[in-house]
């Protein structure tokens, strides 16, 4: 199995993939190409229909897209274990994680994700509502199964907002106490740190996602 | 159950949720308001995190988002029936109705659905480029599944596409033989005759997607 990522530091549809099969002890080959060069693209139209990343290869099977990769490892792999067991909240799960892939565009956009760097931000009223909805859903989380992941167990909704986590540190977004106790749980994850750690060994620089001012 | 939608003419994503559960038979009350009113904020607000629709109330359980809720009606009601039997289409359907819920943003901001209305547009670069996109994947889909749904059989991959038939017709685009086929048989289906239908009697006109030249 084969899943294609973009840069570590940068990737944040990469890294939701990666995260899940990574803790959930997934066996893969890793093919990282640098975003937005022509490798990039070329690499990905010889086996994919899209030309995005995460792009998984399992023998003859592509799978695309972030959320779809997750729900087919789930499925195929690991016997619905990457979902709450109980119904209600597998379905408030799915709701969460399918919000966070269809919306929080002022926040995707005014806060891209950059691990190794430290910055300012001056957010719209769009972003900062974003910022409210995101504090929310973490505050309330918290409150259900206080100091563990979104629903107790590890699940991919924890993939799906793991990169969000990093744009808050980025960013030195202050949130509620509550919502502040999930990020750390997060960012204490040995297989997050794998990924802290080597981002921060990257060198290319992706000029899109490094709008803002100049880290302090 | 209940299920919260908007108008039938222009909410393409409540159309994704109502088409489904209505072509599996699935007993619902529908709950219709009126998009970006007082009411439907006020409304949403009493029984939801999220003041979107679709939205869906079964019992004590919440279900917001589209792709959620089609997954939810799957996973609680249907046996796994709303996805194909294979492994392989199964994360092919998943792919595309991933792809569908996060991308598109041209197609979707340049050609608002207006089920009524019949249009002409001068598309962006980034439009054409969706629009191709959609034509690869309903010929792709009808050479594998001639005159019949994307996988066969009904799936929740035909719910997340039927809006976009309805924009192809609205702006009158011109697709491959084998891409009109598919649009041409989720047409002709009953159940979405009836949204049609029900949509033609509504007389609300909501300002932010009747953008475009006057119809013609």
């Amino acid at each position: 199995m084969q899943l294609f990522i973009g840069n570590k530091n940068y990737s944040t549809w990469s890294l939701r993939a990666w995260y899940l099969m990574s803790k959930f002890n997934i066996k893969f080959a890793e093919q990282q190409l640098v975003l937005d060069t022509p490798e990039f693209y070329d690499t990905l139209k010889n086996s994919f229909a899209v030309q995005k990343v995460p792009a998984l290869i399992d023998g003859d099977l592509q799978v695309w897209d972030s959320l779809a990769i997750c729900e087919y490892i789930n499925d195929a792999y690991l016997s619905n274990a990457a979902w709450p067991i109980d119904s209600a909240q597998r379905a408030t799960a799915r709701s969460l994680s399918a919000e966070m892939h269809s919306s929080f565009m002022a926040l995707r956009n005014e806060m891209p994700m950059n691990i190794r760097a430290t910055r300012e931000v001056e957010l719209s009223a769009a972003a900062k509502k974003d910022l409210a909805r995101i504090d929310e859903i973490f505050a309330i989380q918290q409150a259900r199964y206080p100091n563990a992941w979104l629903f107790g167990e590890f699940s991919i909704a924890d993939a799906m907002y793991a990169p969000v986590v990093f744009r808050l540190k980025t960013y030195q977004i202050s949130l509620s106490t509550a919502a502040e106790q999930y990020c750390q749980h997060v960012l204490n994850c040995p297989t997050l740190q794998q990924w802290i750690t080597e981002s921060s060994k990257e060198t290319d620089i992706v000029a899109c996602d490094e709008a803002g001012i100049d880290a302090i």
